[in-house]
């Protein structure tokens, strides 16, 4: 399998990752005088802001996630790869990966982020990440496999356990986890599980600030407290986990919450390749860029995205891990290595703040727009729209929309299935044969 | 976790398998004077005849799959409970399960089929069964795998190894596969796959006798064989597979036909649960019972639907494994038990033949009502009109319809995603890691 794949005459601009930045950046170069090879290590792009909806069972996997090949039909210059990138080798210009090796002239790491745990090990086995389509997946049976379990549960503590959701992490994707849980718990649960006394279901958020949502506005933040209030769920700020073990969470404070199923949504870091100058990594593990993303201290690599740091006045940790930054980034970026090839001046960064929004339920969203903000039912059609529109590709868009319309009608959320039970042991044989399942069911 | 569910006053009736037979028998139940419990070892239903477009990337998992749950939402006498059922001890009168021991009155095991391999373990462990959700998209995903390890394989015999699709067995799943596959091949792969040569995709249809379709009219099964000759499909009549080791298939008669992807539809075998009297088990494993469906040598435990062979004069290996035989089962069980219990006499099972149908591609299918035999467009619309009525829940419907009608206008197939890398290996850690990918994707 070891091959090699040696460029061609004209410049090769090789991108790793197929997330918003990198397919921006790909379909920019469409018609240029370059040769694109794209690599991801799935043959999707996966619109993320929705990962949260699929893991409480409002949607289909497949309609948030559009397949690469598709969104580059007939670019003829692009090529396109599913590959794990193992390592840069930045002294011969080429990148080792599961298929081989791949020469470059110019090198773009668009690798987007991961769940950060903070070198807690424990937490980070024991914990529910929720950045990928098969974590979300994931997430999706151990919710479900847990409320199964409570049904036959003769220990009341383990009931407990198995009924107690824990949502670490108050930003957007915090809120939202928590808001869907809770409107599963209301219109879904009472209904699925009859044996079940609803009120033992409990839904936590917590969050080490004194306030959700940091970095939107003073309103946002509250309301989006009173929509979690409604809904039931249990805010808890200025809270800190210190361990858990898969039973028992921990706070720093010393309170103790019995959970089987705990989401981690507390932060994020970039996922930076061997090989590159471990100092140019900065807070966040994210990669020092100039203004035109040029990863310091290499003069072909660069970076976008939730793994670039380009640190400016107004931002000392570099731009917001959002979707808006990223794709300006992949655009400009295309521009300028156009310009770089064809040795004209190049154009800094400048990042348009497109505002922010987060969903908590029905009728219930916040929305900043600089400085027009709302709350409410508004805000939600908004969130719906923008979301809408963003997704990739038009049958998902129309899938999303029919889900959407039938679960605002029904009440529901149609998904809830275990297509492949979670399991956290991944040491025995037999447990293997179940999680493939590929002879047995 | 070692409990037992010891029954209440009133009879209770165990169902054994969410299938068409067990869900309609567990519905016709509804506000009868007895406990019933339903045992499914997934938490939900799954609309089988549509397995075959999720494999081909045609539709999404979770919308040919509906919550069992939602199923007997309000069904007070109903309980629910996921678990594989280990042993049935009929002196007992009692059912192990991985969840404990469950007393029953009544036993119902409407267990369904599995795919039948006759005893070979080779083919077996390397053909791809479509019988259930998860056997669908490894399927999904093998196939894509090997169209990406198309693209960089470097030997020509790999290359053709990896473009060569088979499908065995040329009944309605075999026929609607092949047909499936053909369309991806034109209207999906030639855009996506710009560097392949589109013609080196050949796709086999199997089959053992001498005509496809062996259940339909004739005109059905020319009209069949006409329409995947259209599409481009090779038809492989009088032969049969004698090994296949994963990369090379080989037939009794001596030829061998190189193939990473063989898909086995060449028959199937009930699912009968240890301890019940071998000796009743009867051609395609079934449990022979009689004329309402009690097990041969039983007092109180029945089956139905696929695991079922009521022998008659008319059918001597039994009704054919399709879900109106099974519903229509279900449907008369229910009324016989209540007589049992209410001590009054049986009604004999009548089977009412709705007739048969498959679909081939686009505009192309073939209807049998009887006397009534059409093909063509008007069979093809006849076709997803009756898939969509019978499919489980309108959400569902409604998505698939969506689906329908943007490939009728796109020419497309949406959910072309690997989500979980297909692995054949099951034994490493790192493959194990990978098909979890609970950590790291």
């Amino acid at each position: 399998m070891e091959q090699h794949f040696p460029k061609g005459n004209k410049p090769r601009i090789v991108i790793v990752g197929g997330g918003f930045g990198g397919i921006e950046l790909a379909k920019k170069l469409r018609n240029k005088n370059v040769d694109v090879m794209l690599l991801d290590k799935h043959n999707y792009h996966t619109f993320q802001p929705l990962l949260y909806q699929v893991a409480t069972g409002g949607l289909e996997a497949d309609s948030i996630a559009f397949p690469l090949r598709k969104i580059f039909k007939g670019q003829k210059n692009l090529t396109f790869r599913v590959t794990e990138v193992h390592k840069v080798d930045a002294a011969e210009n080429t990148i080792e990966t599961s298929i081989g090796m791949i020469d470059y002239d110019h090198l773009v790491l668009a690798t987007g982020s991961t769940s950060n745990f903070f070198g807690q090990a424990e937490i980070e086995y024991n914990a529910m990440p929720m950045k990928s389509i098969p974590e979300a997946l994931n997430l999706r049976s151990l919710i479900l496999q847990n409320l199964e379990a409570a049904q036959i549960a003769a220990d009341p503590l383990l009931r407990a356990q198995l009924l107690n959701f824990v949502v670490v992490g108050g930003g957007p994707t915090g809120v939202e986890t928590a808001g869907a849980l809770a409107e599963l718990k209301k219109h879904v649960l009472k209904n699925d599980y009859p044996e079940l006394n609803i009120d033992d279901v409990n839904i936590y958020l917590i969050e080490g600030s004194p306030e959700l949502l940091g970095a939107m506005s003073v309103q946002a933040q509250q309301k989006s407290a009173d929509f979690l209030h409604e809904l039931g769920v249990t805010i808890m700020n200025n809270a800190r986990v210190s361990a858990y073990d898969g039973a028992m969470l921990s706070l720093v404070d010393g309170q103790h919450i019995p959970s089987s199923t705990v989401i981690w949504s507390a932060g994020v870091k970039g996922v930076v390749l061997d090989g590159l100058n471990a100092e140019k990594v900065v807070r966040g593990n994210r990669l020092k860029v100039n203004e035109i993303n040029l990863v310091d201290g290499y003069t072909n690599i660069y970076a976008l995205g939730d793994v670039a740091a380009m640190i400016t006045d107004e931002f000392p940790n570099g731009h917001p891990g959002v979707a808006p930054a990223a794709i300006q980034q992949g655009k400009l970026l295309a521009k300028n290595l156009m310009n770089i090839i064809e040795k004209k001046p190049t154009e800094p960064f400048k990042y348009f703040d497109k505002g922010a929004m987060a969903t908590v339920g029905r009728n219930r969203a916040v929305v900043d727009l600089h400085k027009i903000r709302f709350q409410g039912v508004f805000a939600w059609f908004t969130w719906m729209f923008v979301h809408l529109m963003t997704l990739v590709g038009f049958r998902n868009k129309l899938v999303v929309f029919v889900n959407w319309v039938w679960s605002y009608f029904s009440y529901d959320r149609g998904t809830r299935l275990i297509i492949r039970p979670f399991l956290k042991e991944k040491s025995t044989d037999e447990e293997l044969a179940v999680q493939n399942e590929t002879k047995t069911s």
